[in-house]
């Protein structure tokens, strides 16, 4: 039993996660929150530390609570490294401050304090012996209480804030309570938060029409995406594709011998995950992509997709990894009635599942040697939740620079469970969230709710697989805000091109999918080419860089405004340095106009101070001096304001 | 690690108080429903146990689960005793009811499923262990399953509901997941969660005005209670009263010798807690109370405040319980500027702490030894939380009937903690919760919340220290509405008496108090007299004993009433067969109509079903054919229907 004098209970401390089996994520630099609900009886003053280590640092740091309101309690403290932090709470009794509280209301009630002040001198002496510094003024107070010629000086000191200080800054934590859990917080590099992603396939690079690209014409690719203010490219599979059961244009079946196959039906004769297409070139010609991207402050991303073509050299070598039929044959992917003969899964429930894990394992590594630190991770929702917090934190003790983007568009309570056992950053419902009402409640949902602790989205408008529906209808209008939301909305987000920015495809009738899609042929484009859409995004890309109030994800306010085409929010930077108010025209078509409230309090402010708004697209600057402001966005000029707010 | 061939993740189970720290609440014959996420990779059916056990039983018991939507499962069972239960929960990758619906996927599609048959028959086999009655059946399977001659029977039978109900019935649960806590629920008999209180002071009992009250006067009051349907008489402090610092009628702090003092001030020369004091008579007469009273139906409820007068024995024979001051003294109760000579709180901090909690444990023992299983406990958010909770656990090993109502209008926080620590029942904030609006939060807030599972509240109208604003100034049917709320939104009610029924006081002006309070003086009240208030709170406390639909809280829907003068709300018993319609006009001076829903989907019908509509207080009867029904309520009639429903 507990000793009975340990008043203090402590509930409710956040973030804790799955009851801290799962970290809180930050990124270095980043302030985390802690917040718990202190209880105690009675009246007595209670006080509280948030105490927290950095990996297996021997000693504790502590960084002070304060009430919130209602029994609610919070504190901050900065993780200022990559890696693991833990944390917990303590509260206590505070005597000395309970002290001091009574006397203050006894004095304020006129009544004679000399008994009380006498009370008081056990804490002035505990005090003495952990605050130095105050030595003298401690000594002279405890000689002030007891003597009755004293006692105006006596009475004002106990109240003072001096007195205050010294308390609340040496406090004894006579039985306190700790909260019977460590919670974990895992910290990752700033690019964790703020990412900027552009997607192509490298085959589709070739200067002339009809060649299959190599990573040799990649390299003059690179300077395309550098300038429209991508830090991230990523890559479908780069591996060597099946042959067997391979796919022809369009996904059909009858391929004739010129089709490529689709990248993501990995292996074949020539080799498998750790291989590459030999049509792309070799690994000399793959580090010169991935050091040229580098130094133009680029990262390639990898795609890691777990499956095989039936002639994936596993097949042969570790047939166990693979589920087989009584007829001999190996069960291929499938979802009846859809087949997919060109992939076999991998089968998880092996007995041999950890030789296996090791291999992925290694697999990442094996990349990561070649200086790759991000990967994409291709439906991660259909291999087990346990393999990826296996995998993820197996990467990590090697170097804990690595990067995991969840591909998982599924049910939302897996793709949380994804984020909680490590995917660094997840893929979201944004490509379907079209109307004001409907980004509003996913946003709020994602930055305000349990979530906002471990689950990093990431925003595209469009992807190889989805080419959504609003997008296959809409004009170059509707491209440039879904590309501007995913953007200001989310500090990650990222875009497939070039077929998003050069608005070039044929719609996939009756499909949210590409016609003549880059996922079963090659295609050619046209890198020269340029337009408004280029241009605005460049703009955007080059503003989010700029400003910290879009490094971070969940520092959005959505502003009040009455019209239903017309989406404001404004964003703030962690150190309130950088203050951003976006307005949007969610309607292609038509003029909107209305009028939004910039939330000054949140920047200290009271609702009359001028503000002035500069427009960081077209340049202009207005002054806004009233509570409410008018805005008028024509979505043939361009269709959003990014104001920097500035007072 | 855990093996990685485990595919099913468990999150989020419920109820869970605290990570299972604290039980959840049932009385005996409850159903405990229970809910959980389950996630696996990929799309393979889960199937999902509730294992749970009484007490210290060596073997568990299952009950199943079925998905409600979005990962979230459900399944319940009932608790027959009272006690201690666990439950957890499991559940796995159902690999029959997998393989079943995917060749049901598969003939859907008219693929040939031959060799998916051939894969069947491993289940088959295993079910046959399992399932001994359906033997001949699977045997017969298994050679269908085999032969090309019998495809069509082995196809049929391969999607029936039978072999569906045999996997169903005998899982192997092969690499199962069982849920990493065992959650904890306390069973109490049922007057824990049904329960009609009526609160009186002893000494105010007597024949004569000016006399004082004894147990043999109160043994004539019994009646009285009784026919107004009352089950829990509830004792303010019996115990002898100090004469220190006495206060005097209406807290005055100048008392006359004749002054009777305020029974909370416990103890004197005559005695403690565990003494009567001798103006109500000795402990025969006090168990005569007892016992008649609980040939009436009635349980005798006593107080137990854990304070002293400073006469009480135990300031003299364990002074360490007490702070003492610099100058000798004890610290009196105080509330700067409010001061309580008259009382000196207990000093939880005391170093003798333990021999303090286990003398406190006893007083309740020894009055439980005299029949008494119900307390209720004064100001317990005074004392620590870990005194109650091993207060009421030691107790509950003695006598698991006893019941504590907990005294704390405090913070939501910490009148939830005491309940989590193991309060039976709790007081609440319905004598301030007047309108609608504040009406429909509170309860929603009580029986939706978390706290529905753990946190059974009991509703007063008043109480001896509160005379509620609302009551102070209203009329007669007010007091029938308050009352009639409070005995039916809540199945613990209680009110003090007479006073109430009687509506016989002089407010305080300007305080929520009763003026010359029974807290201070003897009062002589005509036990005889009636009027239409007592005649209807009479009638609803027969109609709570006798629909079942009463005898539960959490059991509540509010039904849309466009006027916000009406209260309308739907109760229905836990087996279904008492349904109640309650509508109540608030406004207790105008008349007021209105149109009401029945959910008829509670009771398994359409819109379009008739119901009986059968007025419980003036026994009128309605046939309601439509979707709204007509409803007008004069509060100078009677200001509510309680229709009981049937069809």
């Amino acid at each position: 039993m507990k000793s009975g004098q340990t008043r203090v209970v402590i509930e409710n401390v956040q973030p804790e996660i799955n009851h801290g089996k799962h970290a809180a994520k930050r990124v270095v630099g980043q302030k985390l929150q802690v917040t718990a609900d202190f209880m105690a009886d009675g009246h007595d003053v209670i006080n509280a530390h948030i105490k927290y280590k950095y990996g297996n640092a021997r000693s504790w740091k502590y960084a002070p609570m304060e009430l919130i309101n209602n029994d609610l309690w919070g504190g901050e403290f900065v993780v200022e490294k990559q890696g693991h932090y833990t944390f917990t709470v303590e509260a206590w009794i505070d005597y000395p401050l309970t002290w001091q509280h009574n006397i203050e209301r006894k004095i304020a009630d006129n009544q004679h304090v000399n008994v009380e002040l006498l009370d008081g001198i056990q804490y002035l002496e505990t005090a003495i012996k952990k605050a130095k510094d105050e030595k003298d003024y401690l000594n002279g107070l405890i000689e002030a209480f007891k003597n009755p010629d004293q006692y105006e000086y006596a009475i004002s000191e106990a109240q003072s804030k001096r007195l205050h200080d010294i308390f609340h800054a040496n406090p004894t934590k006579e039985f306190k309570t700790v909260y019977d859990l460590e919670l974990p917080v895992y910290v990752d590099r700033k690019k964790a938060l703020f990412s900027t992603w552009y997607e192509f396939f490298p085959r589709s690079t070739a200067k002339e029409e009809g060649e299959h690209g190599t990573f040799q014409d990649c390299l003059d690719v690179l300077p395309y995406v550098k300038e429209m203010g991508f830090d991230v490219i990523y890559f479908p599979p780069i591996h060597p594709i099946g042959t067997a059961h391979r796919k022809g244009k369009n996904n059909t079946t009858t391929p004739t011998p010129d089709d490529v196959g689709v990248p993501w039906a990995i292996g074949n004769k020539e080799g498998g995950h750790k291989d590459i297409l030999p049509e792309l070139g070799g690994f000399d010609d793959f580090k010169a992509v991935v050091k040229k991207a580098n130094e133009l402050g680029i990262e390639i991303a990898l795609d890691f997709a777990l499956q095989c073509s039936p002639d994936h050299p596993y097949v042969k070598e570790n047939p166990s990894w693979f589920k087989w039929r009584p007829d001999g044959s190996v069960q291929y992917a499938e979802n009846p009635p859809k087949k997919y003969q060109d992939i076999y899964p991998i089968y998880f429930e092996s007995k041999d599942w950890e030789n296996m894990w090791d291999e992925f394992v290694s697999i990442v590594l094996f990349w990561n040697d070649l200086g790759i630190k991000i990967f994409r991770v291709d439906n991660p929702h259909t291999k087990p939740f346990g393999f990826w917090e296996y995998l993820i934190a197996e990467v990590k003790k090697v170097d804990q620079d690595v990067l995991f983007l969840s591909e998982a568009f599924t049910k939302p309570k897996t793709m949380q469970r994804l984020a909680k056992v490590g995917f660094s950053q997840g893929y979201t419902y944004y490509t379907w969230r079209n109307n004001k009402h409907e980004l509003i409640e996913y946003m709020t949902e994602l930055t305000q709710g349990p979530q906002k602790d471990y689950f990093r989205p990431n925003f595209w408008p469009n992807t190889p697989d989805i080419n959504p529906w609003i997008l296959q209808g809409g004009n170059e209008n509707l491209y440039i805000t879904r590309h501007m939301m995913a953007a200001t909305l989310s500090s990650n987000f990222g875009m497939y091109g070039p077929v998003y920015e050069q608005i070039d495809f044929t719609p996939f009738i009756g499909k949210e999918e590409y016609y003549n899609s880059e996922k079963y042929e090659v295609r050619h484009w046209d890198w020269a080419k340029t337009n408004k859409l280029k241009q605005l995004i460049t703009r955007v890309n080059q503003i989010r860089n700029e400003h910290t109030a879009f490094h971070f994800t969940n520092n959005i306010d959505f502003c009040h405004m009455d019209n239903d085409q017309l989406l404001a929010y404004f964003k703030q930077s962690e150190d309130g340095e950088s203050n951003i108010l976006c307005v949007v025209n969610l309607d292609p078509y038509n003029k909107h106009y209305g009028w939004v409230n910039v939330p000054r309090q949140k920047m200290g402010l009271n609702n009359d101070q001028p503000l002035r708004m500069m427009d960081l697209i077209t340049g202009n600057s207005y002054i806004w001096h009233d509570e409410w402001n008018y805005v008028e966005l024509d979505p043939y000029q361009v269709p959003y304001h990014i104001f920097s707010v500035q007072y």
